[in-house]
């Protein structure tokens, strides 16, 4: 969960925040060449936060890297040569620990700001 | 609002939540010398959250720069030589319209955590 500058452990990092999407997608089906990735920056519009593609990359590259997804390479459909890549879950019980440290923190981080609202504003 | 990253809105900036802090607390009393700053890192420990000084004073440092706060150097109680600096708001209507940014940004985050939660969680 840490980042490589240091953190004070204010709120949750945006990297931490997409891996979390990024399992709970890829466990209902895996992810075919990123199709789901314009609806998943949908979604998150109205609460103004629009992420970068490649953030959703990295995000996708460290899960890859620590083994809880995995990564391959497929023809497109109806494509002779094209290849997509192919992302699913590849450890079941690190992607549910990881998810659930994800958890840990975003109930912290609410926390947080429900204390910052009552603090100056009650 | 904005920082001197490009932000992709993901959540608040930790500099806007110290000012938020900052602005209540100075709004009740004038920060003397920077006494009440333990007061306040002690607050935010059991969430986790251990602002550096060095963020605290450059958020104090941005609102004086933009005129909402003011600073002055008055002599230290029982002291002949020694002097702090004392904050106190220097404009009420800006604090106020800061204040309000802020909320807002507070609101839509505690949202997008909501989301977060239920998308994933639920």
């Amino acid at each position: 969960m840490k980042g490589k500058r240091d953190s004070t452990g204010f709120l949750i990092k945006q990297r931490a925040f997409l891996k979390l999407y990024l399992l709970t997608s890829i466990e209902k089906e895996p992810w075919y060449g990123l199709q789901l990735l314009d609806e998943l920056k949908a979604s998150f519009k109205p609460y103004g936060f629009v992420p970068q593609h490649s953030e959703v990359y990295r995000a996708l590259h460290d899960l890859t890297e620590d083994g809880i997804l995995s990564r391959k390479k497929v023809k497109e459909n109806g494509s002779k040569y094209k290849e997509v890549a192919v992302y699913s879950i590849a450890d079941k019980e690190e992607a549910k620990a990881y998810k659930k440290l994800v958890k840990a923190d975003l109930d912290r981080c609410e926390q947080l700001l429900r204390k910052a609202l009552k603090d100056n504003f009650s």
